[in-house]
Order: C-alpha cells, then structure tokens, then sequence
C-alpha cells in the first residue's frame, strides 16, 4: 500500500496538515506525520528525508510557513517527489512562504502547492495521482472523485435555484 | 518506458521548454511535445488530457505565461500529475504566471514549479522522480545526477579558488 | 429582453454575486445564474460557455477566487463579452485571481472588474452599458442611475455639514 | 457601422494603441484616435466623454500609464462601455496603471485588459464583441478569427515537430 | 486666516478625514469639508476644485481610497498645492490607492502622505507647514508641536522605564 | 525671491534632480543643490535641515534611492514642507523608496512624489505651487504652464491625427 | 557581561519588544530600553546612538514600523552592531518597515530579522551570537539553548502522534 | 586576526561575493571563500557550517538567489552570527531570495542585508563591526571609513557645486 510522509515544520500547522490528512483518509492512502523543523531539528529533518526511500513514501508533503525551507531542505536529501504547502504564518499573508517554497533553483525540485488548506487538499490528492500510477484502486477513487466534486458542484446549483427560485 | 507530455501555450515558450526537454533527454525519459493553449485550442488542449492517460503519461509539464490557465485546464480533465511551470511572458515578471498556476482551489491539484528556465529543469526533474516509483533505471540515473550536481559544485568551488589564490 | 448571463466558481461566492444580482434587479434586466467550476465541471462550464449566445446574453459575469480561470475558460469558448469579478478568497486578498483574471493573453478578450462587491455592481452596471447600446430604456436607467448617485453624494455632503455643524 | 473610440493619455503609448487599432482595421470597424489626458487636459477629456455616445462610439477605449484617470474619468461622463489598457510606464512595471484602473469603486465601471499590447489588441476584439450584438457581419469575423487564431496554433504546433523531429 | 480644503470621496472615510480634521483645529486652522467623488460626481468635484483659489485655499487634502482618482482630478484644475491621502478601502490593503495617488504623471503633482491616519494627520500638519510660510503664529505652533510630541515621547520612555523597572 | 532646497543623497541621482533644476529654471525659481547622505553624512545632513528656515527655502525637495530616510531625516528637523522623490536604484524597482518616503508615522509628514523623472519634475512644481501662494509672479507662471501643457497635448494629438491620416 | 542596546519608536511596540527583552532574560543578558523616535526625538535618538559604544552595547536591536528609519539614523551614529526588527504596524502588513529597514544603501549596515515577534526573538539570539564570541557562557547557553528547542520540537512530535494515534 | 567565513551558493554569484571581499580587504580582514550549495551540496554545507566555530569565523556571509536557503540551512548548523545577502537572481528581481531570507521563523537569527552589491558591502562592513567588539584596531579602522565615507560625501557635493556653477 502507498505511503505518504508528512512533514509539519511547527506543531502550531496541524490545521492546514489535518486537511491533508482527512484527504488521505477518503483515498484510504496510508502516512505518516511527524513535526520536525529545517531549522530547529536539522539532523532528524535530513535523517527523516534520507529514510523516505526505504520506508516507502510515494510522495512527501512538508508543510512550513514564514521562510519556509523545509521542502528544500527534504527535496535535497531524496529523490522522492517532494510537495510543498506554504502556511500564511507572518503578517505577508503567505507570499514569503509560497516564494520560499516554489522558486527553488534547477537541480532540486519542489512541486508547490496553493497556501493553506486548498493547498493541503490538493496536495493529499496529487499524492494520490502518483500513487494511482501503480495502483488502479487509487486511479479509480481518483476518477470516483471527480464525479463526486462534479456532483456537489451540481448540487450547490439546484440549492441555489431553489432559494433563487429561479 | 515512461513518458512525459508536454504542452505549451504558446509557441515563443519554446527557450524554456527546450531546458525542460534537454533534461528529460538526458534521462533518457520519452516525451511528446505540443503547442496548444487553453484558450486559443481549447477543444483541443482538453482533448490532449483527456488521451493524456491513455498515451501513458507519467506526468504532464504545461508552460504558460501571463494568466496561466493552461495547468489548470489541462489538470481539470486528466488525473495523470500535472507540473506547471510558470513563464515570465509580461510586464509584471512572471508574478502573474505564478499565481494564476500555483493558488489552484481544493480539488484539482497542479504542481507549481519556479518561474523559467529553472522551473522547466525542475519539472523534468520532478517527472523523472515518479517515474523512478517503478522505474529502477531512472531512480539510479536521478541519484548519480545528484553526485553530478555535487561534483560540479566542488569544481566550481575549486576553479574559484583557483582564480582567487585561496 | 437583454439577458445576462451570470456564473460563480463556488456557491460559497455568493455574497459577491449578490451584490450584481441585485443591481440587475434595479435595472430590470433579467440574468440566470449557475454554479460552475471550470476545474470542478469543465465540460459542464464549457457547455453553458457554449449555449451563451443561444440563450441571447447581451454579457457574462463570471465570479472566481484563487487562480481565477473561469472567466478565461468561458471566453474561450464564445464571443459573448466575457465581464470577470475577481474575489478574494485566499491569504494573498485577492491579487491571485485579479491577476488571473485580467492578465489573458492577446486573442481572448476577458474584462476585469475590481476585486470584490464593487465589481460584481460593476459588471451589473457594466452589462447595462452594453444592453443600453440597443435598448433605449436601460440606457434612460443608466443616466439616471447617475443622477441618483451624484445625489446620493450630496445628499451624504449635507448629512455631514449638519453633523459637523459646517 | 460601429465606430469605437480610441482616447491615449500621451502620444507616447501609440506603440500600444497601434496593436489596438491594426486589429479593429483587421475587422474593419471604424474608430476615432485622439491624444488627451486626464490631468493635462481635463476639459478636452471631458467634452471628448460627453460627446461619445453622440459619435455613436460602441465602446472606448482609454490608454494609460502610471496613475491611469484617463478610463476612470472618461467612464464618469458617458455610458458608453469603457475599456481600459494600463501601460508599464514606470519603474513600478504597469502595476500601478493596472490597479488605478481596475479598482474603480462601485457605481462606475471600467473593464480592464491586461498591460501592455496583450490589452490593446484585446481591448479592439472586446469592443468588436460589443458590436457584434447588433452587427451580424462583425460576429462572423469574430467566429471567423478564433478559427484564424486555433489554426496559428495547429500550424505552430505542427512547424515546432517538424524542427524538433517529432 | 489660512484655511484648508477637505474633500472626500466617499462620506464613509470619515473616521480618516476626522484625524485631519482634529489636527487642524489643533492649530487653529479653519477649513472646510466636503464629500465629492471623482467619479460619481465629477462636475462638482470639477468646480469645487476651480473655486479653490478664491475660497483662498493654502491647500487642499484629498481623501480617496480603491482606485483613487480625487486627487488627481481635483489637482488638474487649481494649482493650489494637493495633499492626497490615500485609504485602504478594499481587499488590497491600501497599495492600489497608494499607486492610484503618489504615480502622477509629470506636470500635475499631487503631494501624497501614508496610508489612513497617519496620513491624514500629517496631511493637515503639511497644510499647516504650507500656511507657516506666511502666518507667523502657524509656525510658531508647529515649532510647538514637535517640542509636545518630544515631551510625549520622553514622557512614553518615562512611564515605560516605571513599567519595566528600570 | 522664493528659493527651494533640494538635496540628493547621492551624486549618482543627478540625472533625476536635473529634471527638477530644470523645471525650477523654467519657473525662474532659485535653489540650492546639495549633496549628503542621511546616513554618510548625518550630522551635515541635519545641520543642512536645521538652516533650511534660516535659508529661506520655501520648500525642500529630497531625493533618495533603496531605504531613503533622507526625507524622514530632514522633515524631522525643519518645518519647511519637505517633499520626497524616490528613485529606483535597486533590484525592487523603487518599491523600497517609495514606501519608505511616503508611510512616515503620523507627525512628521512628507510628501511623497512619483518615483523618478516624474517626480522630480512635480516636486519643482509643487515647490512652485508653495511659493506661488505669496508671489503673484510664480502663480501667473503656474497657470500659463498648464495652458502650455495643454497646448502640447493638443499639438501631439493633431500630429498624430496627420501620421495617421485622420 | 555584554549589554544589548533596546530602542523603540513608539511605547505602542512594547509587545513586541517584550518578546526580545524575554530572550535576553533567559540568557542573563542586560540590556537597557528607552523609547526614542528616529523623527519626533532625533536629537534624542542621536545622543543615544553616539553613547551606544561607552554603554558598552555588544550589539543594538532598533525596532520600528511604517517608513522604519530607526534602525538606519542609529547606525549613522555609530559602529556597535545595529539589527532591525520591522513591526506590522499599517495597512501595508509590514512590507514598508521591512522594506525601509533592509534596503540600506552600501555603507551603513543594519542587520534585519523577520517582522514582528519572530525577528524579536531573533534579535535576541543574534545580539546572544554576537556576544558568544567573547563570552563562552553565553556561547554555552545558545548551545542548551538549540538543545531545548530540538527537544521541544521532538515533544511537539510525540504530543501529536499521540493526540493522532500514529 | 578575526576571519569571515564566506559560502555562495553558486559560482554565478561571484560578482556579487567581490564586493564583500574587496571590502574585508581593505579592512584588512580575513575570509575564506565557498561554493557550496544548501540543495545540491547540503552535506558539505552542514559540515562547513559545523566547522564554522572552529575556523574562528567571527560571522558568516551568506549569499544566495532565488528560493535562497542557504544562510538558514548554515544558520541551522552554527552560533556563529550569520549575515544573508540576498540576490536578484530571478524573474522576481531579488523579492524571492529577501523574504526567503529575512522571514526566518523564531529561534535561529539570520541577519539580511539588502539585495546585491550594497548588501554584500554592508555583510562585511557588519562582519567588521562584529570583529571590531574585540579588535581595537578594526574598530579604528571603521571609525576612519565613516570619515571617508563622508569626505567622499564632500567631495561629490564640491564637484556638482562646480559643475553646476553654484
């Protein structure tokens, strides 16, 4: 079974994490989550993306705010595909994070995803796309998806007829 | 033999594709190449994502500058990994670009790379690495490619203290 | 008739588009509305795009936040004006969908309203002036509008000096 | 026949305004060019607004760079349709001609294009889109151009295979 | 007696404009208030600003937010000196009426303060440092002034000191 | 015979103080130019402000580039209005010196022109605008500027028509 | 034993500083406080900075909002080590005090931390880091120091994957 | 003799690193010079950051572009003071590598100077006034490069006196 590796610079970014984590669920995906920070922990940081590989990870999401170097900092000890979700954790509304995250220079990438929870979801999500290039089951709940994503989207118009009356 | 696909909104973004093309060639990954923009084709840029599984696409790198719609278009009809690398084709330096591919809502995940050269790097890089889940060959490429870095790296470190008599 | 035509990414916008709906209500013109997403249900939104000119809309408003395709995406698919009302829905107040919304390339006209409730009046309003170039009642409205703005203005003026005491 | 008036804030945006008027001459609309400004000339903007919908002007379109009036006070005169093109002029790359522009509170529309050429040419199909309401032949160019524009890309696409040997 | 010009744009900046207004009486200064839009009312606002001159106006601050237009139009039409004080009246924080105001084209200058209180503070001390240049007394309370906000400041330290003990 | 103060902090910014030399000629206003720094050269800096009423300035004009507190620094000593011309001198376009001109806190004002050519040529108008309030002469000059600009836009607006054969 | 230097320009900052002074505590360093304004107290601010080196500062945090000039005037006036910390004290959330505090021009430096209570506590360590060159204690103490904050971050962990089962 | 640890994360940012040497020359400091990158060599930068303290660096400069984490992966590892330079490496011109840099999270300082040649200047000028706490004959020579500084100021300001006949 594919296995996500979650990684929070801060305890304080578990909202924006638990969205991801309640995605991964729906998808029945397997992860793991731990807090260790690029800059407070270094070495159990470098420790933790050098054993990605063996435990298996099909992806990695690192979830950090501020000067947010932890995507970076995992992307440059493994090859395993690394997401980054940049938190809006200073008065820059997330701008600093996102720069931090997605302008990596070419050798070492980092596939950043939106601010916050839109970022978390998409990010448990594109785990799943890679995941469902080896596993059909995980290809269809993702194909299942989109049809319920399609249906809500539907749904949320009726109800808005229904009170337009139109 | 994985293959990636590539989709570029206009055919002037061929400089930054061609850095995305280079590295995937030299890893040796397949790849087809189109120009097709999200709103000048749109029929047919969402007819190439819908085949975009069906043709075996490891991952998909779309290209696009100003309001880059293009990943997102293509990510809404495809669950094959969708990269987008944002192009700095106008007067406010690629910031449009970025924002209009990287703040995607909950749903419809497109992994944003840097802007330019280095973002195109990046997503062949990245394409690579999910490639590499089952792919033995490409995952050892990748890891010698870091020892590559690294080298060129301690060469430059030593040319530079060449030149400077340290 | 005129008729405009009126679609919102998410229902959550619809406080936004409250305030077009009620100023097309002042003007009499008549409007439907939809929830579509262009990531969400592209072919859905792609078939109401499609069906804009047999349903005789004089303009469309397409209200979004985030990466802001959906006025882009449904201007690709007819030549009905095409009005976006970008929304602030993320950490970055709005300038990710401002910019994905008024930064199309050349070819496919989108026209950008300001972020918020003052651009969903002004796509109503901005609906009306093209209704008015074949519909002298609404044009008669339109200047009139004015009037009671710019009495609006010194109505406010004189409440002030009263409660100034100027 | 439709005319559309063109209103530039300094005879040194012609090389924008040019990009506007070879596209209205592409579909044989007819237009007014004048150079008047917001500050230098207010009167002359003003009389040239009250006279618009006299000329039987379609839509306007005002070019401006740095703290861009011109479509703003222009649109506080007529209910002629007003488009604005923001201009990089500055240090500050057109994002203080794009946001004086597109923030227009609510009560007077603007409908902005994006910076530079991109806007100008679209600015002419946007007004062309206008036209086309009451002027069937208008509509067919517009039809007509987008399978022009869809075909550049197919043509693009094909010319970049052959280069790339694919 | 040097007196000043206020006009607003909207009468909900009211609680900005008091700041000034509170400063001028602080020294003394008559002025006169008035709420006229750029945009909703521009005939006033027009010859409002063409009787400044001959209500003897030192100078003028004007108060606008969003695309802030007021202090442009009003400097086009006297050469009494124009203070802007731009708002932040909208989801961009007070940057798109900052540029609206402080990126006047050469020949028009409009003098602009900060954003919101500060500004509108320092736009009636300005006033007051234009009316000193010939009203001995004015100067001689701005002279004043800076010794009571250095006293205030000396005075913070003090109690701050008690405070913390040191 | 009104004199005005304008000091650079580099000699490097001479290229944009001409530009307000020039219009001061124009206007046959006297001034003296000054170079020093708020940092190189604090005390001489300060000393320079503490004169500027003894000098006779009618207004003082700053010139500054990056973080330019050299406005900041003379308003804080001198109560001659003091205005600010931000030059772009750094990768950040002259968003640093603008901001850093115009957000002073509430107390010392400084009013901020656009940045570069366009506001040094209006901060020689606004120091005219200033001194023309007790020297008929400069006013008379004032109004005939505005007559002159506006007969250049109306001789650029004529020969454009000719280029174009309108 | 080492004294840091605290300056603020306004008692409204005390929040922030707190957080500095906090730090320092935990490290038995001294420091003094004094509120002193770059504008409203500049000779006050002067004199300060000119005694920094006879008071024995190893280093000078300098902490300020809008248009943050403290930081700069301080190290005008003396060559003890200045470090800024920009505080969100406007509508611009922080950007201009970051922006007037970092961009000093080549001469002067200041040494910025991240806006708010992060830089505030960095402050701290950084005037601490400062000092450790001579001070083995305090060497010590930021060694412990990096132990508690790794041991904190490992609490953190386990809390988690308590509160989640994992 | 106090030495300065230099480490540049790509051999492009040479022309920059000169700046900081050709000042600690003539300051008469030593300074060894790397290349080594946070990404591409994060081991040698951990172990060169590990070292730092037993070279007797009395700071670090960090210089790096783009998503520049660097200074705080260096940061991460050491006590010794650690100064960021960020540079415009990017279509961003230098906004990504200042916040990336500057925004450090609460617990591990890094000092930033400007973006490019000015920073790199300050990094040594700052690394001087660090060695100067305990090195009188640094601390004179800063002291002397004031005066320089503001002799060089003079001169300027006789030289423009003369060319301009004033």
């Amino acid at each position: 079974m594919a296995k996500v590796g979650l990684i929070m610079g801060s305890k304080s970014d578990i909202d924006i994490v638990k969205e991801c984590m309640n995605t991964l669920d729906a998808f029945g995906m397997e992860y793991d989550v731990t807090v260790s920070s690029a800059h407070r922990t270094p070495e159990r940081t470098v420790r933790w993306a050098e054993d990605a590989d063996k435990k298996g990870y099909v992806a990695i999401a690192a979830f950090a705010g501020a000067a947010a170097h932890l995507a970076g900092v995992v992307a440059s000890k493994t090859n395993v595909p690394v997401i980054a979700v940049p938190i809006a954790a200073t008065a820059l509304g997330g701008m600093d994070s996102l720069l931090s995250s997605v302008q990596m220079p070419g050798g070492i990438p980092v596939a950043t995803m939106a601010i916050g929870k839109a970022g978390a979801k998409n990010a448990a999500l594109f785990a799943c796309q890679i995941a469902a290039r080896s596993d059909k089951a995980v290809y269809e709940k993702l194909e299942k998806y989109r049809e319920t994503m399609r249906d809500a989207v539907i749904r949320d118009d009726e109800s808005l007829r229904n009170i337009l009356g139109k």
